[in-house]
């Protein structure tokens, strides 16, 4: 008999970005990126895109580097939350409740074993949109204004960490999610591993950070609707002066139609479309890629850029890139 | 404290649709469509599309009428379809269990109260393609050839229903599903209603039978990853004498982009993009459309032409059109 | 021998609208629609889009009605000019030179059968983006701000005419265009005729004014580089509110993918992408349509909404709508 | 006064392609571009996309080598071919006539100053479409099947030249044609030239050949309707194992939306998309870049593959690549 799938948890809620050029940041994402501010407090500036649910899915906050602050995840219950709590203060790796913010209500906090700080939680602050903000079809919560990129919703985000194996062990027992596809090098190390807890294909990944640091963040990404839209987006990218990576491309991993850019305090930013690609199996076997394969780049070609290997925030003072 | 929600229901898993001209139906499933026969058991020809993960997810049975076999659902474990069983066999519509076919294992049928037959079933059989089917990327089941349309994947279907306020309240009870959207029309009664077990927006909808006839099918749709495959579908179909029947254009219910034809036989086929849209919100609250807000058309203005109302199969024989 | 073709007009060069809601129109033209504003001089605000290589594509004036001002072609020379002058004059229709305005210099004006008055000319003014307008790329002559629609360029327009035959007789001989489509009624009457000048499939349309009206207008149409961006077109004037009459689908006629509107006056504007199609052949032998094959609708059955055959601009007091 | 432009040539006509794995590339052109065979005769086969007017576009001939065999364009009429002829006489690189063959009638050869054979001709046999091959809709020269990449009509071609300073003397001169962009490097010499004789923005290109051979050949390019389709051949192309060199990308020059690929016997063949693109100012200054403007890669940042500059067909034996 099969072992029952975990649905605790729902989904991605939001991620906490730090900034040390909060001005330059904030006009990125919302003149350029497309999001719009929801509210602000203390050194923060609480964003999101129009078919977000909740009233934020990016909390900006000034401080004296870049990188993630936390990323949280909203659970299905409080039921699911309170059994999730369980199993994380089981596990030894938490931090304990907090009030919330504008955004939600108390959240439980915890760090992954790279030293990224997480939370969960249940209650939450659905976005109710002030009149100027009211979509013309009321199935979606805010307007389209088609500012900018325009992005629509919260994709995913990628963290580094420096044993990637470590974090494939922990994501399942912490949130119940599933490991859907995996990079295993020659050595045997995991290069890569990509996590979801929907049916998303994946919500968060994890890549192996090279300098041997903790806790640092390698990209946040929101989706937009179609391939047309990632193009459209290099050019505004283009027009505005933006620094763009990599991309348009599709991943072969994931299969991910992606473009990657800086914001203007070096956090990298993802663009991305993914079809109408979705993980609909219960028993979802892990697809794995060797070494070998992952040498052809991506999937039509293009060579991985090196800086992909190496950029990450904050900066490694000593990291020699 | 919020009420759990149910994930004993994977997602929607396949259609048996009745044909009674099985070779131009077939024809047009796999040369203009664009699925792909993976098997054959007695007058049951058995489709897939590219990257659908199981055997199949398209019966096609020759039969003396059009219109719906059955309609399948796969729990996400064996005790969450036990679980499943026990809830239908309580609620007293429950038909039995069968033995499966070419595509999956034994399954438990039952009946909605419109009379379409149901069946739910966890033991299948994942879709390995043999070797003149084996795709370049290895995260996808199936090469796309690109053949006609060249659909991605099963995404829902729409049956008729007499009163749809019934199954209103037998798909969640029976399945665990969620009512997305809703149209309630001045006489209080229920016009039409999408109901979805995961992160879909809906995997299945009813609409009123206004002929007051029981069991039969309205249309089923397969998704294709960008909008633009839509208007190319919609150049095939012209090309290769198709009927359309409405579209493309974008619904304002589930905001989907749509384009309506008549396979050979006569039952309803749909193409269709959601974009990235996804309902991922655990307690999301139905979206009520009212009789007045359904008089504006479709979400750019189209009006809903009237064989959408009327059309269904298997046809009625004094049903006045 | 073949006869040989003429080349003395480059191309539709703008066209004049007028407005009496002249706030609202220009609102809608530069927000919604996505022109920039050039310059302003008397009652008008010269319009461009971003690709435009001249001063201006549209002259908004202010006026006590609606329609059309003028419509002007750019000769390929002096020479070409001072050709189709001589031709012009002979046939007895012309009014004479002007001095030209903002966007160009002096031009010769004559009235078509229909009594709407066009300019050739060859002198114009050529744009040259101010700093914040400058693109990125040296090849355009203008930032692409992703305003609204953001259309690229002028395309084409539509005038409406008692009598077809006439100006398909006329527009050859005064500016050297050819015939590529025409669609011809049972009765011998031409329904409607599509003219180019260059290797666009048209820039200039006739339809029938079933209203007995002299001069009338039926729309003017900017192209877009795909045909996502119509249907992104279609969720802007959703968004702000604008009257959609039809669209987007795909014309039989010439096959363009199109999108109509009303702007605030009451003016029909398009947003069209004709892909890659064009007329490079010299010796294009004209494609007739009859009545019976347009019974069909538009590419893909959509019938053809009745105001597409009634209204235009200024409107007709007396016309029964 | 302005000097009057030349419309003697209306386009470039169709390509003479040299392969010696004729099966494997006749293959490729016809179920993997999507091209349909017209015609036979010798060691040819003609091909032709669904929207060419002519009996074919490229004309693809067993040979021991690669490469071009020859260029065509076709005359506005037999008075501008005489024009041409006598002009082309003039300039002492003239052939003489030949007869023509499956898809035009008599044509005058010439020869380029890099020794790539031309011909003009104005005699042509347009395509008249079988009965499974007649279209939908009138207004097409043939139905599209959808095949493959399914291409539409034949864009440009680019060769390889020692001297491209030498080319832009020559082809205004032959041809009429209008230099519309150029690369210009700091040594003075002329990397890149884009020339067309019509409003497309480029019919052929010449960039240098560094290897400093004669008559070479760098890659022909068909045109789709939309970017998405660019899209969709790279996953085509994916599936049937044919090699991706670089792309999908923009080029800063032109601003093509380009996706190139080898044909198996190592022709560079491009698929392209340029949007609503169009040069129609009959007086358009030619865009110069400079070594320092072309150091910044493609338009989104993509750096030019090494390749780019070196493979060009037919291969040269000592050049080290």
């Amino acid at each position: 008999m099969s072992s029952e799938p975990c649905f605790d948890i729902a989904h991605l809620a939001h991620v906490e970005l730090l900034t040390d050029k909060p001005a330059e940041s904030l006009d990125f994402f919302v003149n350029v990126y497309g999001l719009t501010e929801s509210g602000r407090e203390g050194d923060s500036v609480f964003l999101r895109a129009w078919d977000d649910y909740e009233f934020h899915t990016l909390k900006l906050t000034a401080a004296k580097t870049t990188g993630i602050g936390h990323v949280a995840y909203r659970a299905t219950s409080e039921q699911a939350l309170r059994r999730r709590v369980e199993a994380i203060e089981a596990m030894g790796c938490g931090i304990g409740w907090v009030d919330g913010d504008l955004g939600h209500g108390r959240a439980y906090r915890f760090r992954d074993p790279d030293d990224h700080v997480f939370e969960i939680y249940f209650d939450t602050n659905k976005y109710v949109a002030p009149p100027h903000e009211r979509p013309a079809l009321k199935n979606q919560p805010q307007r389209n204004h088609g500012r900018g990129c325009a992005v629509r919703r919260l994709d995913h985000l990628n963290l580094l960490a420096r044993d990637v194996a470590a974090i494939r062990d922990f994501l399942p027992k912490a949130l119940g999610s599933r490991v859907t596809e995996q990079i295993v090098l020659d050595s045997g190390e995991v290069g890569g591993c990509w996590f979801t807890v929907n049916n998303k294909s994946y919500d968060i990944a994890y890549t192996r950070d090279h300098t041997g640091s903790l806790g640092r963040f390698h990209h946040v990404t929101y989706a937009v609707d179609q391939r047309e839209h990632v193009l459209e987006a290099a050019d505004i990218f283009l027009e505005n002066g933006v620094y763009i990576e990599t991309g348009p491309h599709k991943h072969a991993v994931q299969q991910t139609f992606f473009l990657y850019v800086y914001e203007p305090a070096g956090n990298r930013v993802e663009i991305a479309n993914a079809g109408a690609r979705l993980i609909l199996d219960p028993d979802w076997q892990t697809v794995t890629w060797t070494e070998e394969e992952r040498k052809k780049g991506q999937a039509w070609g293009l060579k991985t850029i090196e800086s992909f290997h190496t950029h990450g925030t904050p900066p490694v003072p000593a990291a020699g890139h």
